[in-house]
């Protein structure tokens, strides 16, 4: 399964580091639970609760952290 | 989707770096549920919420320590 | 509106660095949630609950772990 | 008991790390609950919850940002 | 308010670090509620709380790694 | 009370670092609530919740990442 698209850290910019962060994210979740049809019908708990969407922006947070130290920032 | 604002992580001060990150974790959750009707009816739930609103802080905290180390703290 | 007293993370020592990592979690708080009389009914609720405490506590050692490097830990 | 794969954290690419990530994060939970049929009997729990799915994808993107700084991001 | 003892994040050891991780965090508490008397009747909701006292943990983590940091991990 | 064993963050291999990991966020829970009966009586209380064992895998990645800085990552 692959878990980090085009196998890089690198981007071309926090636009797309931003991106491979949420993408990033969402692969782990589709590790953990490989059943789609599960995680469609557990879309509605947190897409329409707000501490859900905040704990799922936090975790993006975190990988996005990673990506940009990666990038050195894209300085 | 526009996710990072400007495109970059650089700011001119600590106080644009934090409106930076504020916006920063905004746009996550526009893009995690893109619909703003929905978005607008979970105002409520986590902007009179003491521990909702502690986590939305705490989601602006990381954002923050990756935009301050992109801009070297601006020392 | 204000999100960094001062507009630096640079502070003349570790007490003075903690001050403002409250300080600025504070302001956060008030940036997402404007209203004063709202943010004063939600305090009880925070600030007589265990959890509620040691969450805040937790966005306070983030931010401040921001501000110690942004201040080479006062070595 | 076997806490980190290989006894190393350095991987040929951010896919390998990403799984060594995960593998890291399961370890973990084998070593403060050994018995591996409560571990089964937990699974559903957390494996059809939202919020559950989404606090396991925090704790890997935490081990994953030490096994990308380990391995200087793959650069 | 004293909000970190010896107002210097450098000690002799990890263990006297991680004395001030842990005193660092209840400084902290005592600084949103400054109540001894709400602190010590909030004790036992947490100190026999098993998730409380995780949380707790958690804390104390992130503080000892800004400790850490600042003593060069005492090498 | 003794809360990092050896009273040094250095560790022969990554797998020693994961079990320091593991013993110091023990050692923490020990020094917030001493007495070892009540520590005990809580065991089940986390130790068979999926949550609960998800938020102690979180401080041990957190200890991890801050033990693996103090290694170099044992590269």
């Amino acid at each position: 399964m692959e878990l980090v698209p085009g196998n890089s850290l690198i981007t071309a910019s926090p636009q797309e580091g931003r991106e491979l962060a949420i993408a990033i994210a969402r692969k782990t979740i589709g590790a953990i639970q490989p059943d789609a049809e599960v995680r469609k019908s557990l879309r509605p708990d947190y897409a329409e609760d707000a501490d859900s969407l905040t704990a799922a922006g936090h975790v993006v947070a975190i990988e996005f952290a990673t990506i940009a130290a990666a990038n050195n920032y894209w300085r």
